[in-house]
C-alpha cells in the first residue's frame, strides 16, 4: 500500500535523527515539493525541525522519488506519482496579505513604525556567538501593538529578557506608555545601542543592562513585573530554566509572559513538553498561539550553522524561511517561578540537541 | 492605596458569582468602560465570563464609581478620578480590517465564499432548544480557509460533531476536497438542510446524521477521521466528554482536533482546565489559539437567556459581542479519547454552571 512508504520513509528519518516522525511529517514536506524546490521554503512549509525535514528529502532521494539537481529538489516521476496516488495536495497560503497573517497589522500605528525604522537604521548586526537571528522590522512594531491591544504595555512595568538584538524592547520603550522598561541582555552592543537611544530621546523610564540569563536575578527584579517577554532557548530544560525566570519576576495573578516558539528548531512533540511545565509546574494558561508571527531576517552567519551543514543543498536560503509562533500566557492564582543558576550541563544541552540547529 | 479597591471589587463580585476574579479581572472592565458604554461591548472587550463583568459593573455602580442612565453604563467623576489614578488606559482595537483578525481573509477563496452565501440563504434560524447560535458567514468560511492551510481538508475524513447550526459541515463539503464528510447533529432542521444541499448538488461524499452526541459512538466511527471539529459546551465534565469522544475518533498520531472556546462562557481559569486535560490525560498538543476567530451573530432568543438576565441593563446587543477563540490541537503518539455514555447528571451541570449563561 502506497501509505505505508510514507511510514517507512518516517521511521527511517526518525531513526537517523532521534526526532520522532510519522507519516503525516513526510506528507508535509512531500506538499512542500509540490510548491518549491527550494530546500529552506519546504522548511517553511513543513513546519518540523530543520534536520527532520532534510533528512526526510534524503530519505526521498533514497527511494528515487525525489532528485538534487542545480541545488534544486524535484520530485521524480516515481514521486510525483506517490503524491497523485496518496492525493497529497500542494501546501497553499491564504495568510492575510494586510498583516501578513498576523491579525494585527504592522501600520497600525505608522508613527510607532516609522519611529522604530528611523531610530534603528544603524542597529548592530546579528551575530551567532550570541544565537541572534532577527526579526523583522514589521514583526517587532507588531509585537508592541499585540501587548497594547492586550492591555499588556500601558502603564505596566515589563522585563525583556534576552534577543534584544531583535529591539522588542527599544520598541515598547519608544512607545513611552510603559511605567518602566528593564531590558536585560549579554550583548553590550545591544545594551549601548538602546542605552544611548534613550539618552538621546531623553526616556528615562527604560534602562538596558549587560546581564547573563544563566544567573539567578537578584531579589528587586523578583514579583516586580506586569509583563515578561523573551524568546528562550528551545531545549526543555534551558526553555524551563528561562521561562519559569520570567515567571519568577511576575507581580501577581493576571500578570503575562510572552515568548516565541518555533517548529523549525523544535518538533510539535517538544512544544508539548513545553506546554506541559507551563500548565502544570508554572500554573500558567497559554492565551494565544499565533503561528509564523515572528518572521526573521537571514541570518548574516547562516552558511556556520548546523542547519546548513545538515541541509540536503549548498544553496543558502534567498527568503525569509524561519519563522516562530507568539505565545501569550497569563499567571493564574498560585502561579510559581523559579530563580535557580541555570548550570553548564543544562546549557551544553544546546548543543547536543538532536532537534535544533540554527544556533 | 487607590489599586486597593480593585481586589476589594474583585472580591466582592467572586464571592456573589462563584467565578475566581482579581484585579485585573475590574481593571479590563474599566479599559472597557472607557471606550464604550454599552454593557453588550464592555463583556466583549473585557474578556471575562458575562456574569463576571455583569457583577464588577454592579460592584462599580454600588461604590459610586459608575452609574446607570437609559441602559448605558456610564463612569461616574468619582470612577474617572480611580481610572486616571490608576492610569488604567482605554481598551484599543489593532485587529485587521481586512482579515478580521483572523490573520485569514474570508475572500481568499470568493467561490467558497460566494457558494456558501448562496447555498445558505434559506438556512434554519438558530433555537434555544438546542444551545445554538450561529456563527457569521464569514467565520465559517474562514474555517475552511484555516483548515485548508493547515492541510486538513484535501482529501481528509472530517466529522463535524454538532453546532451544524454555523453549517461548517456544509461549508466543508462544499469545497468537494475532503475525502469524506461526516455531520453529526440534534438538530433535525440542520442536518435536513445538508443532506437535501448535498442530493442537489450531487456531492456524494458528505452525510449528516441525527444525532445525540451524548451517546457513544457506533464501532465504526472510532479511529476512522483524520480530523474532528466541534463546539463543545464549556463546563469542564461536558467538555470533557465531547473533546474526548472526538479524540476516540481520530485514526492516528497526526491527526487533529478543532474547536471554538470562549472567555464570554468560561473564565481563563476554567481555560487553564481545558487545558489539562487535552494535554495531560489526552495526549494532544496545542497548535493555535486565535482569540475572536468566531464571532457570533446576534440570537433571537438573546432576550431568554440567563446573560440577559444577569445583565446589569436591560438593553439587548445591537451588534455582534459574542466570540471566541479558535482552537487547533494534534494528536501525539500515545493520544487517547474515550468513548462513554455522557450522562444526565454531567449534562445538568451545564445549567448549574455559574460562568455560563447564554445557553
Amino acid at each position: 500500500m502506497a501509505r505505508e512508504v510514507l511510514n517507512v520513509i518516517a521511521q527511517r528519518a526518525s531513526e537517523k535523527t532521534g526526532i520522532k516522525l510519522y507519516g503525516r511529517s513526510v506528507e508535509r514536506v512531500l506538499a512542500g515539493l509540490l510548491t518549491t524546490s527550494d530546500f529552506w521554503k519546504v522548511v517553511d512549509l513543513a513546519d518540523q525541525p530543520v534536520p527532520a525535514t532534510s533528512q526526510i528529502v534524503k530519505e526521498l532521494v533514497a527511494e528515487s522519488l525525489a532528485k538534487i539537481e542545480n541545488d534544486e529538489i524535484l520530485l521524480t516521476e516515481k514521486g510525483l506519482q506517490l503524491v497523485k496516488d496518496l492525493k497529497i495536495p500542494p501546501a497553499v497560503d491564504y495568510s492575510c496579505k494586510a498583516c501578513e497573517g498576523r491579525g494585527i497589522p504592522f501600520y497600525a500605528n505608522l508613527d510607532w513604525y516609522h519611529t522604530f525604522l528611523q531610530v534603528t537604521k544603524d542597529r548592530p548586526k546579528a551575530i551567532q556567538e550570541y544565537d541572534q537571528g532577527s526579526v523583522t522590522p514589521e514583526t517587532t512594531v507588531s509585537r508592541v501593538l499585540f501587548l497594547d491591544s492586550r492591555e499588556d504595555l500601558r502603564d505596566r512595568d515589563i522585563l525583556v529578557m534576552g534577543a534584544e538584538d531583535d529591539l522588542t524592547g527599544l520598541a515598547v520603550a519608544l512607545t513611552r506608555l510603559p511605567r518602566r522598561v528593564l531590558i536585560l541582555d549579554i550583548d553590550e552592543r545591544s545594551i549601548d545601542f538602546d542605552n544611548r537611544i534613550f539618552k538621546e530621546l531623553g526616556i528615562d523610564n527604560a534602562e538596558a543592562i549587560r546581564f547573563d540569563l544563566r544567573n539567578p536575578f537578584p531579589e528587586e527584579w523578583l514579583k516586580s513585573f506586569d509583563v515578561f517577554i523573551t524568546d528562550p532557548p528551545e531545549t526543555l530544560k534551558a526553555f524551563k530554566a528561562f521561562i519559569a525566570r520570567g515567571i519568577a519576576a511576575l507581580r501577581q495573578e493576571g500578570s503575562v509572559g510572552y515568548f516565541g516558539l518555533t517548529l523549525r528548531d523544535s518538533s510539535i512533540t517538544r512544544w508539548h513538553q513545553f506546554q506541559k511545565a507551563l500548565i502544570n509546574d508554572y500554573g500558567m494558561v497559554i492565551t494565544d498561539i499565533i503561528q509564523d508571527f515572528n518572521a526573521y531576517m537571514n541570518w548574516d552567519y547562516h552558511a556556520e550553522t548546523k542547519a546548513q551543514e545538515v541541509a540536503p543543498v549548498n544553496k543558502v536560503p534567498t527568503d525569509i524561511w524561519y519563522r516562530s509562533a507568539w505565545v501569550r500566557m497569563e499567571a493564574l492564582p498560585g502561579f510559581k517561578g523559579e530563580n535557580v543558576q541555570i548550570t553548564d550541563e543544562v546549557f551544553r544541552e544546546l548543543y547536543l540537541d538532536e532537534e535544533g540547529s540554527t544556533t
